[in-house]
């Protein structure tokens, strides 16, 4: 069997980042990656944790960043995570507070770096820009740009590699992302979306629990959330 | 007086970035933003809070952020620094293994971040492409380019703020960069360039003590800086 080529999988612990992982690895080799930076959601790492072992991730990278020294979010100061919005509401009426400033620029040039260490030359991030909360950073325009600043500010990228940000959940909705995931295997029970744990249970009212709960019923899957509310 | 408009300077401790704040703090009210990497050369940092507080920058922000759990430079990882290498190899022979990977795209997403939750449109960036090492992430094109992501990928970009990255340095050589400094009122004997320091002493033999020593005697002043050899 041909040997896999690495790639680099930003992993949250999320719906997302898990369904992307398991679309890249049916292709590649993936490290992933995970970024302990000072989220209010903290349980997701642990979850990620979870979610890369049981798809047989060899290797795992945590590494820490202190976005609260910087702060101007709800996921990283003391900003309240708005809840019960309407899934019609979110993502039609403005950048919500749950933004991280410049969080996806960051995230992913730690990914690019990663390649270069690791000989890799692609990077795999589960934005989506459907049923989202309207994040300028998980937008295709933005990928695609962040795709050619990469080719000019590494190593790797000015020596002749075509470095490429794979992003498969795009343009799918959130029913559609967790059907794909489902062909792929992902338990979603493993997965995290809450931005406001209620004692490592999901509120089930933030706009990330919205938009998963819509994403179940709509998908005709049953939830295996466990939600506070 | 008009009041002076907010930047974010990103901020070594360095040469470099020392009189990229003193050129910022002319027509902006600086906040200056250092990362605690896992730098070999961790020093710089102290002389970084120095440099801010002499220039009476109000906001100094240390963001950590552990690139060893990257590696893969000389400076974050058990690979030693390449020693008593002439100016003209350095930056005419390939990228040398001090080169951090991706290192100015992750600051640089940072500064923008804290623009954002500052209410800032400008950062400052100390890069230089005359006397360099020649790492990517320090040339005009990746400059330009990070600005254009950093439009697409942010609140504030896509709200309508026009996002500017500065690198005033560019074009300068050494010598230029030190006599423009000393214009601006830079004491260069509280900045910090090695990569390897003795006890706190600069080694005096790795790239970047050879470009600031050279750097020093072209612009015909005494150098301050206190070598080990």
């Amino acid at each position: 069997m041909k040997k896999k080529k690495k790639a680099v999988v930003l992993l949250s612990g999320g719906l997302d980042s898990a369904t992307c992982l398991a679309i890249a690895r049916a292709k590649f080799d993936p490290t992933c990656l995970c970024i302990d930076y000072g989220q209010r959601h903290r349980v997701e790492l642990q979850r990620a944790e979870n979610v890369a072992r049981s798809m047989k991730v060899r290797d795992v990278r945590v590494v820490k960043l202190d976005l609260r020294a910087i702060g101007g979010s709800a996921l990283t100061a003391d900003i309240a995570v708005p809840k019960n919005r309407s899934s019609k509401k979110i993502g039609s009426t403005g950048i919500p507070v749950t933004y991280v400033p410049a969080r996806n620029t960051v995230f992913l040039g730690l990914a690019i770096g990663l390649c270069e260490v690791i000989g890799a030359t692609d990077v795999f991030i589960g934005v989506n820009a459907v049923d989202y909360s309207g994040y300028p950073d998980c937008r295709p325009e933005f990928i695609r740009s962040f795709e050619k600043t990469a080719q000019l500010g590494t190593k790797a990228g000015v020596q002749g590699a075509k470095l490429k940000v794979h992003a498969p959940l795009s343009g799918l909705s959130k029913a559609e992302i967790i059907r794909l995931g489902l062909k792929h295997g992902v338990d979603y029970a493993q997965t995290h979306s809450c931005y406001d744990p209620v004692n490592g249970a999901a509120c089930g009212r933030c706009d990330s629990c919205v938009l998963r709960r819509k994403g179940f019923e709509e998908a005709g899957v049953k939830d295996p959330t466990r939600y506070a509310t």
